[in-house]
């Protein structure tokens, strides 16, 4: 059997019975951050343009739900928008190992079709945690060399989405693997957009979710895909790698649940700032400093850290400042948090973030290279004014599965994101919340939202 | 200004008063090829799978029309049900040095924008044009390397479809840059698929129009897309190609019109087939051979035609018929045509097409591959049961510009295609094909089909 086909068999086999109550527990609360993640995008660019295409090409109504209007319409158009909708803020989730975000991707579809498809809460869970499991060892199957050029989230997503639609559909092993080569042959996402802040890290989790439905929903009907589109000589990684691992793709399947890796973000930024941002507010909390102390910052980075943050010099957009670690460590420095309403308030408009910004370097570091993806080590260097050199350092940062946020701090985010973008406050916040604590008990998924 | 910029700001510039006569008579005769192949695929596997998804997902009625169902719908979902139905029976056409079928992908997105937006014939015309040219400079750009593992018809069909459109919606050049950001971050499609005879092309076509027509109305609402998504060190060369070639990007815009390049399929199967198929019956005549004659037949290709071709040994469907080579020879052979009633009748269940199959081989020939993709030479040498050793060579295929198909053939293979689904026939026919030959003057294209 190739790897391809025991995931498919995997995935096939996949029966909520087998979810330990951490997993079900932890996709709640992974489901919770993503709707966070979409409400808090409501009105910001580019999410109403997504919203006017919907409303252009899609039917008046129908069983799927968009997250930011409410409007309904067919699961494709909900996939579409609600994908474009969870990644904008920068507050979804991440899997390290695999630089993958998954919720951004897997939960748009899977909720889609759910609704479309009149599925209970329990089969959105187990679909959810499908996408997951096949998601994450797709993304470390391509490596390092696919995120290099390759936005990850985008074309492993797609893959993500179709598996977690294709497990609400019931597939066998058969459509798994058709779907999989129907999803791969869609995947597509380039890195190049960082360097002019231009809007397509939206189209390409857009597009991930709403690929990965219909390639679904098409294998549901009959359409056939490659049999081998990761490992084959002209499939993904023969095309958009050059270190890709075939046993990753069977990496410990049904032993090793990757979903439980799973960071939340607590900063409202690119998570390869964290690690940096981490360290510094330990070391200035450590030493007494105040950002008027500090002379010059080295953060010493992975070399993926470097190939998306090191497009930005002077971030001329909110969205850029999230790829500037000057402007990230800038926040941390002066205000203390670089959360949503820091970045909207201070990112661009701060003459003191603006300075702090500029005595921040970022510099390849082999260790923290070499850990890498599995673990993403922060370590910086503060040179003060008066000339001491001072060490800060973290090894996981906050959010990260051993540092991870409990509940009640999920909770606070969750509100903080909602109150971000006036999308909903008080009273049905709290039900909201009750409401998802309960999605394993939910017999449709149709009002959740 | 790069390369990018150039295209960019041609196709902002271009009026229909640049397009010569034979430009516009040249795409009018693409438009009824196109047409013709889209009619042909009616009823066919998977073509129905996509008119289902269109109904599923999209709404009840609308501006633009499937072609194989003559129902109404969005935009969107007109250009993916037809860009499916066009690359079906392998009848569309192709450009040789860029390895791109454009019309497949060009005239989905365009007749579907242009019956949304209300333009006239002419401008569906122009918008044509517009695709045609970057699309085959796209391609060429991408190179050889790119269409080794991607399906450069799915990939930069994404890119031309998106061009065309945005000229319909008059574009600048501004606009034009982030079409092709916004398009070219999508863009997908790998060869994998063969292998297995898999449904994929026909995704591949479907996603690619309506993937670039979804660019188009995102950036005409005001969607960016990265500056630079060809020639960027994270864009589409840096990350699918490894011999591009930035200057063919601007190469002669607006004295070579690439359009007049293309060649039309006369054969109904891969192209790659039709050198040898044309060097071997025209060998077959001058010698006076018939099939039971020849003991072996050696075709010297290229490089492109063994990576394409190589998978297939016993093809299993019509559709993987159409890649294998000795199939295709072995039709030729024994029934002197390989149009799609051969196809359809004798490529799976004749024994003497199947004998004359394991009498071909390929064999890489520098001379030929040297040439290539700027020439399409055919080669065969050709072994006698009485063992006489004897060679064909042709320069030119059937079809290609130099050797092209006049208005009669062309209206020929028109009423095959349409003979051969059964989708029209008679005196409709001929208004139809008549209308296209007037298409410059039609005031609007909604009743076109």
């Amino acid at each position: 059997m190739t790897h391809t086909e025991q995931l498919a068999g995997f995935l096939a086999d996949l029966r909520y019975e087998h979810l330990s109550d951490a997993v079900v527990s932890r996709t709640q609360e992974l489901f919770l951050d993503w709707l966070g993640s979409a409400l808090a995008s409501q009105g910001s660019h580019p999410i109403p343009l997504f919203e006017r295409y919907a409303e252009l090409m899609g039917p008046a109504a129908g069983p799927a739900r968009i997250i930011v209007n409410g409007r309904s319409t067919s699961a494709y158009f909900a996939a579409l928008v609600n994908g474009a909708s969870s990644h904008l803020v920068e507050q979804d989730d991440l899997h390290n190992s695999s630089v993958l975000h998954p919720a951004t991707v897997v939960f748009p579809a899977a909720l889609a079709a759910a609704q479309d498809l009149g599925c209970t809460g329990r089969e959105l869970l187990l679909a959810a945690v499908a996408g997951y499991e096949a998601g994450i060892r797709i993304g470390e199957f391509l490596g390092r060399s696919h995120y290099r050029v390759f936005h990850t989230t985008a074309t492993v997503g797609t893959l993500a989405a179709a598996v977690a639609v294709g497990k609400l559909r019931n597939f066998d092993a058969a459509q798994f693997i058709n779907v999989l080569g129907s999803a791969g042959t869609q995947a597509a996402g380039l890195w190049e957009f960082l360097r002019d802040a231009a809007d397509s890290k939206q189209l390409h989790t857009a597009k991930a979710a709403a690929d990965g439905l219909l390639a679904a929903y098409l294998t549901a009907d009959g359409l056939t895909g490659a049999r081998n589109i990761l490992e084959g000589e002209q499939g993904m990684a023969a095309g958009m790698s050059s270190d890709a691992q075939p046993q990753k793709l069977s990496d410990r399947l049904g032993s090793r649940w990757a979903l439980l890796e799973t960071s939340f973000k607590f900063h409202a930024s690119c998570r390869h700032t964290h690690p940096a941002a981490d360290a510094l507010l330990g070391l200035m909390q450590r030493e007494g400093l105040s950002h008027e102390h500090i002379e010059r910052v080295t953060t010493h980075v992975h070399q993926g850290a470097i190939d998306v943050l090191g497009r930005v010099d002077v971030p001329q957009s909110v969205h850029q400042a999230k790829f500037s670690m000057g402007t990230v460590l800038g926040l941390i420095a002066v205000h203390g948090k670089a959360g949503l309403p820091e970045f909207e308030q201070f990112a661009l408009n701060d003459a003191r973030v603006a300075r702090f910004r500029d005595k921040v370097q970022m510099q390849l570091d082999a260790q923290v290279d070499a850990a890498y993806p599995q673990r993403w080590l922060g370590r910086v260097e503060v040179l003060t004014v008066d000339g001491r050199r001072l060490q800060g350092a973290i090894d996981e940062p906050k959010g990260d599965p051993g540092n991870t946020l409990s509940r009640p701090e999920l909770e606070d985010k969750f509100r903080s994101l909602l109150a971000f973008s006036g999308a909903l406050e008080g009273a049905p916040v709290d039900a909201l919340i009750s409401q998802v604590w309960q999605l394993h008990q939910r017999p449709d998924v149709h009002s959740l939202i």
